[in-house]
């Protein structure tokens, strides 16, 4: 990726936080404690990594007020080192310019409203009625529904498709092959076969939301599906049709979300976790990896359910045991405790 | 998703069904009980929600002969008022008209066979051989390989891949990013490396089966994949090499499915189940959610392994004496039980 | 899949092994023991299996040195009958011709250099400076970043993706919704929301690596993420920022690996495995399907933790008993033991 250099002066000039020491130094990147050579800034964020700062070759680093005499080298204090990492790697490594316009293979309808600021690349699709807005950035081979609405400063990399009628806020970061409005999987069983149910609800993104790639996110039955503001979706997640999910939650890769699924906000749900359908998840909760949500949560706090690993003859003991639990318990009437 | 008017003597004469009390007020849509305004029509279908009834604004009901006089509203009277609804919502929302041709983008080859009542979108690619059915809509970006069939009547939405020798039914849909016919998972080892095995079977799919977003059927080895007429399949699920799905059955969202594996007719399997690979499932069978798949079942009836979450500070416990059933069992001599 | 005839000679004098009784009769192609028919030839690689040497219709049979003589067919006698048995397959089955050349709708940034021998499809968009090699095929619709270099002989089938920066080897084979180099995930919280962290490392992968349809890759935050010789990725396995997976370790399908985990060489890791973030896997092991890697691993040999599928009623009795293991323990004091 593209980088520049940056002195600590012009970094905190722009980041705000202290600078200790040199400050006129030109540094070339962001890199670890470990890896960093002498052009280099790191950073320490997590105090577990506090005795690498006697050992590394970094030429600065990002530490914490705590750590403002921890080490020698020119430094920046920040009150959050890890948010300030993450900017200082955004100042570095600045977006590639917008080239505003459509490519000439681009075929949007005679009614859909592009913004002129808005970069629209070869071979997109976008439907009649939908909206691109200012700043928005629209990647190769990406197919827009028809009215659909992308707001100001979106990224769709290449490959992203959104069925008709979904939109999506500002600032948003679609990665490829995620598929936004997808029907919701709604069958009724009749005489031996089942009969589908239209799913004319829509998706709602809301802004600044990052949607990993290969992800799904479903559209409503009769309401919509709304993914709120500052949600962080890692790839390849299935949200089924009719969830909401709270503002500013994370979710990481893997996990599948079955149908009108209520999420709260500030949520961290792991990798490979499943949901049950029609359950409710309140604000705070943390999710460990792998776990199988089966019932609502309605406190705060750290849940989990995955089986750690362990070497496979131990596992068939305990298996074999663990099958045996109920029977043994119902002979020893513990069943009744 | 565009709708229109219709009142409740115009579905009953689309759909059957009993009409009850006034029939000729103008209705704008379906919704849920507790959504639906004076001009939409709800349904009734669990009675677990019998008691919405009496608050519900909604200006019609569907529901089952045994709460025919449950409601005072317009109302219409069904034997299976959730099909009912399924189709009402249909009436409501008809799919938009097809445009039959090719848009001046698809590149088809020569070879290929397009119905001229097929409709076929930009930037698609149609191989040599393949042929595309009577009222067939393929959409954006679809590619679609040598001696590829598509029956009439398909919806290939924006992004579908299908490789080459794969055939499809009638009335299939297919969502996006939907890849059918990759490659199985085959290799032989051979001196310390992975000789690939080509995989030259192909992927059958009957009539009438739907495949979610980002779903992957994988072509068979030697003999084919095959997915049989009204099979259902979620998004994200993936389903390897030489497995048989029984007609009529559904499987949700996350599923992954190993290779040869033969499911029966009229099962329901959960999502983020995992199956191993060579195994059988007879008909009829209900998985749950996350469920881990180890052997073949012979019986008709419910099946589960996932489990259940629970607060952490409570797994951590249990994990720990998980692990140690085996070891203690194997002390008080419990392994001869 | 296009097929040619072959002897029993012509198969020896390409692929080596020792040629038994008639070698000059045609074979149309491979078959499995039971499905052979005469003209077709089956293979042994299982003992399992050995039985049906008696019952096959096969015309000709690949076997192993120690069932030379269980056979009166014709055979061919080789110390890898598997490995064999791919190589026959390929045989019968060439690929089709590479048709050297860029598709007149392919969009190739000027600053791009791509192979005259290269196979570039319709629709491919290929970004500055990146580099295409010898032999190389890019199916339909894929998106090649900008300075992303694919080795001579690879294959990109129908719409696969690589981001900027990315470096595919040589004899690589990427299936159809292949993502590689999207943005791994990564954030940091700051007043209530999450900064992201650009991702700018890349992502390597090594020579003769096939990844599955829908598999994701993401790129490294600081440094790469790297694939090595010879990994064989099944479908729909996500990878995380900045991995490690040691040459020919091979992973089945629906996998997810969190970020910064080490897997070394020579593993076989099942489907629907989970992996927490930041651990290491030794060369040489092997991972059960749906297993949930919680720690590092640093012996070889076999790890599990999926609980196997029971009834329902079963598993009920059995969840109920797990959940109060720990609080039973704490009463009678194993929590010591």
């Amino acid at each position: 990726m593209a980088s520049r250099a940056l002195t600590l002066r012009e970094i905190v000039a722009r980041l705000g936080g202290e600078a200790v020491g040199e400050v006129s130094a030109p540094l070339t990147g962001v890199a670890t404690l470990d890896s960093a050579g002498p052009s280099e800034i790191a950073f320490l964020a997590n105090p577990k990594y506090r005795g690498r700062l006697a050992s590394t070759r970094a030429g600065a680093v990002i530490l914490g007020p705590g750590d403002r005499d921890a080490a020698a080298m020119p430094r920046i204090v920040s009150s959050n080192p890890y948010a300030y990492y993450a900017r200082t790697v955004a100042l570095f490594h600045p977006e590639s310019e917008i080239r505003p316009g459509m490519h000439p293979t681009a075929q949007a309808d005679a009614s859909a409203r592009v913004d002129a600021g808005a970069e629209i690349g070869p071979y997109v699709v976008i439907g009649p009625g939908a909206e691109v807005g200012r700043g928005a950035r629209v990647g190769a081979h990406c197919a827009i529904g028809a009215n659909v609405r992308i707001g100001a400063d979106c990224r769709l990399h290449a490959g992203v498709t959104i069925y008709d009628g979904c939109a999506v806020g500002e600032r948003c970061i679609l990665h490829s092959g995620a598929v936004v409005g997808a029907d919701g999987f709604g069958m009724a069983r009749d005489h031996g076969a089942w009969v589908k149910i239209p799913q004319v609800g829509g998706v709602r993104i809301g802004n600044d939301v990052e949607v990993g790639a290969n992800t799904t996110i479903d559209r409503g039955a009769l309401d919509d599906t709304v993914i709120e503001d500052g949600v962080k979706l890692d790839n390849q997640i299935q949200v089924a049709h009719n969830c909401v999910i709270g503002a500013h939650t994370v979710i990481a890769g893997c996990t599948g979300i079955s149908g009108s699924v209520r999420i709260g906000r500030d949520c961290m749900i792991g990798g490979g976790v499943g949901f049950v359908g029609h359950i409710e998840i309140c604000d705070g909760v943390t999710i460990s990896g792998f776990t199988f949500v089966t019932k609502s949560i309605t406190k705060p706090g750290t849940y989990t359910s995955g089986m750690p690993v362990m070497p496979h003859s131990e596992w068939l003991r305990n298996a074999a045991h663990l099958r045996r639990l109920g029977a043994r318990a119902a002979k020893t009437g513990e069943d009744s405790e």
